[in-house]
């Protein structure tokens, strides 16, 4: 683990990190913000998943998350969405590939090499965040925006007992039933949708998997709510399948970090309470 | 005037904005955020000047503004940092030219002909604001980082009765002796020394302008402290004319928007209360 940028923020470091990643067979950056109160105890940990074309950078300078992890105690990770390099196998689109690694297991070559983003998102990172940081591994909950929204819910339904809490801004609710899913899917996981289901919000929780709430803030003027998010299937499973969703619509706001930046404050507030 | 972009955010509306600059004699590029209360009676305007080879976009991006301006109902103006386009005279450095007007109004050829963003600042953008928007133009303040702090000082020291307050993060404090801004003045203002007192801040300070207070904060990890910042001859400077300067060092901070984004929430605040 190497740390590449680090800077002094609202009171607390602002690390940028390298490490050669197994599970991605190459070389994988994320970021992480440690409170104040990470000097004197152990922190909870608020892992959050970012969207299509991102890497950890874009929430790490635009998500306005310091001020309230800092309030909170909290360390944020931020991963990046997918395995980098010239040696990882790409598509020339934004959907699909590098910056899209769509937080699944890949089981289909040439993909399956690298794009393993789930096993790092939920198991290689989380034991190096154990291992280097004064962070306390009973305490960890997942957020995340659009493709990272997916991420953080998939993660949680696949892990309740791993993470205390689960939220998530504009999230792709059922890749399987999306545009910017379906090439994806396909192309990780095969032509046999069946698969498809295990990294699905949606088929997860018709399937039985469960977590007992989750808080979603979507923005009424959100390009892609028709498409690619599509927060009725969410709303749907969850309400037959007993699935606290607190959903709130935003009137006027849009895809971007104006609008995750906007309630950002409210999540890591709301994950706090329930990390305790 | 043309909104370019528009992004619902905290509540308001951060815009960004070209209009065609008479003072700059080319197109110009600003953001302004509108807080909620915008909507429905004049709110107090604070400026945002930026440092060097920043635009309007890097605080409007990562300077975590839109919170406390939403919280405190203040107009928050960030005007880009020089005159642009392929007929502005520039040359290959980071220190001068494009993206390092200075503030100034340049006085010698081929610069006099764009950079005048002294009189952009103080006269032709106030004017385009109280035009434009919901603004109470008898409530306006100024603050800024680096290159802009040294902007926002001599534009209040030049207007004491234009401004209410004046703050700056880690400000150029008095470019005649600073590496940055020697050569700069030497080419917008010309040899003779005695012109650049005008654009100043210790030099303005020094020469009877006054203003009742500043309040600068400024990171101990900062680069520049030594070679561009030189905060020793402000405090000297205001400790011998009565000016009640508030210089409050931080600890580990450096230069970045990571430093700027974590005081801007107590210097919104500060404004905020002299703005009433």
């Amino acid at each position: 683990m190497q740390i590449i940028n680090e800077n002094t923020s609202h009171g607390g470091r602002q690390l940028v990190i390298t490490h050669d990643s197994e599970t991605c067979n190459c070389e994988m950056k994320f970021s992480v913000f440690l409170p104040p109160q990470a000097k004197a105890k152990p922190c909870p940990v608020l892992y959050y998943l970012s969207g299509l074309t991102c890497s950890h950078a874009n929430v790490t300078e635009k998500g306005e998350f310091r001020a309230a992890a800092a309030e909170h105690g909290i360390i944020i990770v931020c991963p990046d969405t997918s395995p980098r390099g010239d040696n990882v196998a790409d598509e020339d689109v934004y959907f699909f590939g590098l910056g899209a690694g769509f937080y699944v297991d890949a089981s289909e070559a040439p993909f399956s090499e690298h794009y393993n983003m789930y096993s790092y998102v939920t198991k290689e990172l989380p034991k190096l965040i154990a291992e280097e940081f004064n962070a306390d591994m009973s305490c960890q909950s997942i957020t995340g925006h659009s493709m990272g929204g997916h991420g953080a819910m998939i993660c949680a339904l696949k892990n309740p007992d791993t993470y205390t809490s689960v939220s998530a801004f504009a999230p792709i609710c059922a890749p399987s039933q999306a545009e910017w899913g379906q090439n994806a899917f396909s192309k990780y996981l095969g032509s046999d949708k069946s698969s498809w289901r295990a990294f699905d919000t949606v088929a997860l929780i018709e399937d039985g998997n469960k977590v007992p709430e989750i808080l979603v803030d979507q923005g009424t003027a959100d390009e892609f709510l028709e498409t690619g998010i599509r927060v009725p299937l969410l709303e749907k499973a969850c309400s037959e399948n007993g699935v606290d969703l607190t959903l709130r619509m935003h009137d006027g706001y849009d895809h971007s970090y104006y609008f995750i930046s906007s309630f950002m404050a409210d999540h890591i507030a709301w994950h706090a309470k329930r990390l305790g």
